[in-house]
């Protein structure tokens, strides 16, 4: 099983513990992206990953590397450049205080690839499975027709191709990333998203989940998706739904969508150690389901499962193995100590 | 604005994490006190705050200096002389272990200050606040006199003064409390306080909290602060209500006699990553509301949403911006992660 | 008050926070084993509590003894000799996520240890209580005959003996611990173990507790500690009860079964911060109950009190006072700051 | 006595102790840059030293101001906007391993600057002394008028001016140095500087120094500085000879040109902590020599021991007193303990 | 260009800084062995390094793979199974006081590892160097078989063999490793060895180096060498010459016998940070040297460089780049920061 | 062999690696005082060791006692009661800056300690040495008397006695050093001291120490150490001769006056990671050497051996084995790795 992604990785520098930006003497040193943290977990479920990226040509793009080689990550088509690597800055909240999320990611290297870094027709070469987020053309640059190329060779080879919508109002307006995200969907087979980005990305708002009381109005959901579909043609779609009580308490479920019917998760109650990546653990758990042709709920539970356990691992990636996801999908959730 | 607040500040060692003292091998280090708290919240906002104090005239005492200018906090009246600086041992506790202070703050130079170290008709002029705890006085040597010398020309001044009783046994008795305390009372404009304090600094005894239960009998609150703004002469009356579940998880709220009316605070489940100056963020958050003219609810929202979130900042100062106060006391709680 | 715990002593090697082992660039060092659990506890109450052991001629053997001197625990029997220190590697969960032990013990010292090692007769010489877990023999070699030879030599002094069955699967099988272990029986007084212990070591299933719910039929419970008394003639049995909602987030509390009565404890809801040796600090607060001849139910509660506070203490040993554990044991659970 | 400084200040980010950045987790968080070196040097000294320059409007540019004012530089005029913070990754070398700087500072906030940004006439206004660096007009955009801007106002106002030339030729090439710098010389009064920068800066090479060997050519020395002070009437020139025997051990010593006298200083055997911003402490320590109207010989010493002690502090900026500078200076070299 | 290194990769723990076993509460964690230093440093060349072993089926054995894997290293070969990891702690010596090893590698899975694990005839198809050290054979067990199996398939499949001798006297005796040895030699190219390697494991004494005084008698020298390649038909014989003046100086040469010829380096005076592993990245730099086919004088420098390096180098593999080991071993020591 | 000391012990704050003060975030602990070092250095050597000496009733008292025992010291007779402990913050110097301590030593328990507290008859019941240093009786309260006490019940029961003049300037005057230490030195058998303290404590200036150069002139020596001798009595006058010529490089060596016979040791160039207790490891090696009964040549090398090596020691105790010393003394200073 061969998975390729596609998209920026940045450096994560954070405050030890949850002291804030301008406490801090030290920083935790991290590196992650929505697509990188996708391939890390399917690297770590055993599955030969591929991220697909530029770095700089010196010694942090080298630790880039070292990063994603360190997780299992192949680094085969990471390509190596002018220009810097984006920085984000992460203050860990707890209880009332959200953590928050400075972005340093102008001028990345990535931002500024050429159609002629990325021989897709090499890459997407015997590969099963390709993915990336809407981060990636919202980089701008190059990279919208970039991942236009990347899509049309991945139809061509037969590729099967994920698309987590990742909306980043930062980056671009509502209105830029339907111009550009809208055309992709013809060639994207399992969509990802949570209502928000569909909102933005794709213009449908869907009404009818009450995030503060965690109620779902479940039919309304159910409609929503199947004109989704019905649209764009999705083989799948994938709805992440957080309650966020506090920064130190989290509820988190999902629905999937497939073959007609809407799939609803069991529902975790999250104690938050590290949420960074936990939607990208889903992404990644929901592919890994597809590549082994796991039924619809199985499919579901497994993401889930993945995803309700990102949330206790430091760092974007998702380090854990198929045995310890399995076994949360499966039902086990007492924690005793595994001796 | 421009606020003075005068008192002792100490350094704060704490073992990593949960250890506890003798297991420990190296100490986190911060610098704090009542009133140094307060006018570090106030340094946040905005505000041209002036710690008043005195510390030894050594790298020990000038890394106090260091530390408040960090923060923002104005040193131009911190004196240096001989003496050492207090010290207070914070283990951080957990569940069902309490956190415990453990004090070594005898000797200190702030408690063997002279009159003439602090000229209060040249460090009063132009302020609009003036603020100081029960600690201060009961440091003991010539301190008592230095504060009603303060407040004596604050009154002059047109000065606003606030006094957060804080209580401390370990410093002196009931009744050398409320001999020193009660005659500053009519100087006083605004009354900071807890139930303990209240009974053991002016001698009365407010019942109808049943802090186990989180039940207030609101009657009973209501008639007790009315007779003390009778007796006294306060403009205004705010008192915090906590209750410590555990040493993890405590439920936080506050009320606010102005005007003749009690306003009571929402309330709020907290998770506690340091506590130490939570009642400090308050006394800052409301001084704040009187300087800027803020209605009764509004001036106690903000003051009891600064004192929520200051349980999840490290250190006694309470590192928070403006916004992120407002937006907790206008009632958003979702703590998601802010890009 | 004299006791003697006897086993096995480990390194334990954990990662900063909550990060995996392949994430890891440093470890923190603690030691521990389950009687070295117990004599630390009962040092820290004020006992004289001698760890009888072996560990290896070396720095590593040696830190082992630093380690037990600084918590005060008497070494004067800790014999060294060739061979190896245990070592167990620990992986803090949260949330969904169990803490995971990786046991890498194999050619330890201790199971290597020869009869000749340990000579009974002075150790036991004027000792109150001896204390050892069924870790002990099943560490194979010449130690379930050693661990044989202590126990009489316990009976011919009249030393009260304490067994902890802590049946570990990795170490020997249900079969050979039931030969190994019942003989013992008839030496012990008073037995402590959970229901998987009583099942796997005894042979005796007790059914009754729906460990998820909370819920304990307590009229089940009764029965089987009457039966296993009846059988081994026991002066007292101990059972904790632990609910193991999430790696946050524990249920806590014990029963005791003593002079024909059964004793239910409080329950108490922990949160977590290190779990490791908190069954250890009960068995430590039972045989201090035992050593001081409190009645029943405060024995128990003690005990309880007791190993509720552990999990908030950082490391396998209980650093506590025993005012701290009479404080809760007695009902006050506010955990304010205690300045 | 008031001086300015204007510059670019950076985010510094080196991985513990010796560990190359592929190998860091953690970075120690310092902030530096040329001419903020020099004003923090000169707070230490006490002299109210105000750094001019631009930060993002984020948690990022406050902290750099919170960093300021922690060593008592003066934040008045930093202002705040759009861009980013430049950062630089520093490894510190070792032995025969050169410590190695990655500089990531495109698109910072300061290189945006507009003219409008600093108003001169305010910013220089009784002050004593302005001070800049080379690195300043190095980075583009409107920065080479601004700094024209700056001189003119200074001129006008009498205030004297220093100059640390500075050649990075990672910013420009020499041919625009000197188109730049060259019209600046006849506005600087001080000129600071090392061979590499006359050469590159100025255009003049000066040849007589055997870095390898130590050995200077002095009659080359003087022949050459007199020449330069002819052709551009400087006041004064201090010249830092670094003799990099390894990265653990260097010789370090400089002259100054100074009323037609070449003065030596001393040459002092260092161990090397932590390099970065020795050139700058010289700079602070000889403006502080004119600042005090020192003579020759003695400002050059004190200069010399200010940057030779920075090499023992940890950061970019000389966290020492005056006494310790003089003390060094005056030739006490023992480093005993100071009790 | 492709490597093959077969041999033990250990754990190693250090205490932070210089501190000693005992008062460690927290281990720095690294891994490496001979011949996996050897691959690293390969790896960081460009070299297609592969590093064989058996490592244990647990998340410790995992984290090999994820060291290996994060320097470049390729795992391709490595075996996991039943067993343990060697561990070995390391105190950081300074001045007078060594650095000391205590070893804890009994029982590891590479030495209960046997013939089956490693098919040589994959592993060694289409490689060009193979390279093992002394200590591999001497861990006992199938591995001395092993090992000649894998000499075997190298020279029939036409590898260049290198053999680093490295005796440890706690591993076997010299007669022991004699027996196993000697008979190896035929089918090893080049020989690397400090002058006990060759005594206990050839059996031939070197007489002519004053290690105290760091005179060579060349004469000498030269006489050994030409003797051991005429008994043997070593292709290139690499010996280092180390002067351990402290545990934090050292001198550092080496000298090379190749073709009838012998080279001496240039001698370096070493400020020590991490010296393990430095002589395997001089085995590293003579592998590369000769995979390159540079000549003589050029392949010691950059040998001797490689590992001169390595001592400011925290960890046992050598995080450099090629670009820098020339550098040095093309004369420049200067040491100047690079910007 | 039973050794008793007895004086103050300190807490140690240090900020981490060459930090200064103002700049710490955290604080290294340690703890130690002169008498407490030198029963740390005697427990490591494997003599009972007994510190006499009174701490505060808390936790931070108790984590004096965990210390002391940690490191195998005996703390039967150490006293709790009311006071705080004495606190010292130290700067590690490097290079041309010197290390710097800023003491908090006042009103430490032990100041206030009264005659009571200390039964020496018990005490030093059985023992075969006392040792104590000037510093004690300089700490004032009673402590002259308490000291005087000691050395007479001493002398009463045939303890053999030794004292370190340790001149403090800021804790007494020469006058009063005088006027209380010369009554002593009747009691003492063992002086040891540096010059400076012999000047100031007993009035004697010895010449011929050219500390820069390294010169002695022995005969001026050999006259001083006998009349001195002659004068009080003397057994053996032990001088350390530390030339620091810079806080990285010290020379370090001493001499011993015994029997009518001045030794000279050999001098060590010591590359110092943390000279404090230097000289009290060089007064434990002298006490173990005339425990020992070594003859004075072996004894001086022995004692300077252990102070050398106390150099590269973390924290005020030495933690060393007697082997380390003996081989070193021996003439073994190359510090190979020892495996």
């Amino acid at each position: 099983m061969k998975v390729v992604t596609f998209g920026e990785i940045m450096m994560r520098l954070s405050p030890e513990g949850h002291k804030r930006i301008q406490q801090a003497d030290r920083f935790d040193v991290h590196y992650g992206g929505a697509e990188a943290n996708v391939a890390a977990f399917l690297a770590q479920m055993g599955v030969k990953a591929y991220f697909v990226t530029k770095v700089p040509d010196n010694p942090v793009g080298e630790a880039v590397i070292w990063h994603l080689r360190r997780f299992g990550v192949k680094t085969d088509w990471v390509v190596k450049g002018e220009g810097r690597l984006g920085i984000y800055f992460l203050e860990v909240g707890a209880s009332q205080r959200s953590s928050k999320v400075v972005y340093d990611r102008g001028g990345s290297c990535i931002s500024r690839s050429k159609p002629e870094d990325f021989v897709w027709e090499e890459i997407l070469d015997g590969v099963d499975h390709f993915h990336f987020s809407g981060i990636t053309p919202a980089l701008g640059g190059d990279l919208p027709g970039i991942v236009e190329r990347a899509l049309r060779v991945a139809k061509e080879k037969g590729v099967r191709v994920s698309c987590d919508l990742n909306y980043r109002a930062k980056l671009w307006s509502s209105e830029e990333a339907q111009r550009v995200m809208k055309p992709y969907m013809e060639m994207v087979d399992i969509l990802i998203a949570n209502e928000e980005d569909i909102e933005k990305v794709l213009g449908k708002k869907i009404e009818g989940l009450d995030v503060r009381s965690g109620k779902i109005d479940r039919g309304r959901y159910v409609r929503a998706v199947k004109e989704l579909s019905e649209e764009y043609g999705f083989e799948a779609i994938g709805i992440t739904l957080r309650e966020s009580r506090s920064a130190s308490i989290n509820g988190w479920s999902a629905l999937l969508w497939e073959g007609g019917e809407v799939y609803f998760s069991k529902e975790y109650e999250v104690h938050v150690v590290d949420r960074v990546g936990a939607g990208d653990a889903f992404a990644g758990g929901l592919i890994y389901g597809f590549l082994l042709g796991k039924e619809g709920q199985e499919k579901l539970e497994f993401a889930v499962a993945a995803s309700c356990l990102k949330h206790s691992i430091v760092g974007d990636f998702a380090v854990l193995t198929k045995e310890e996801v399995e076994k949360l999908a499966a039902g086990t959730t007492s924690a005793r100590v595994e001796r």
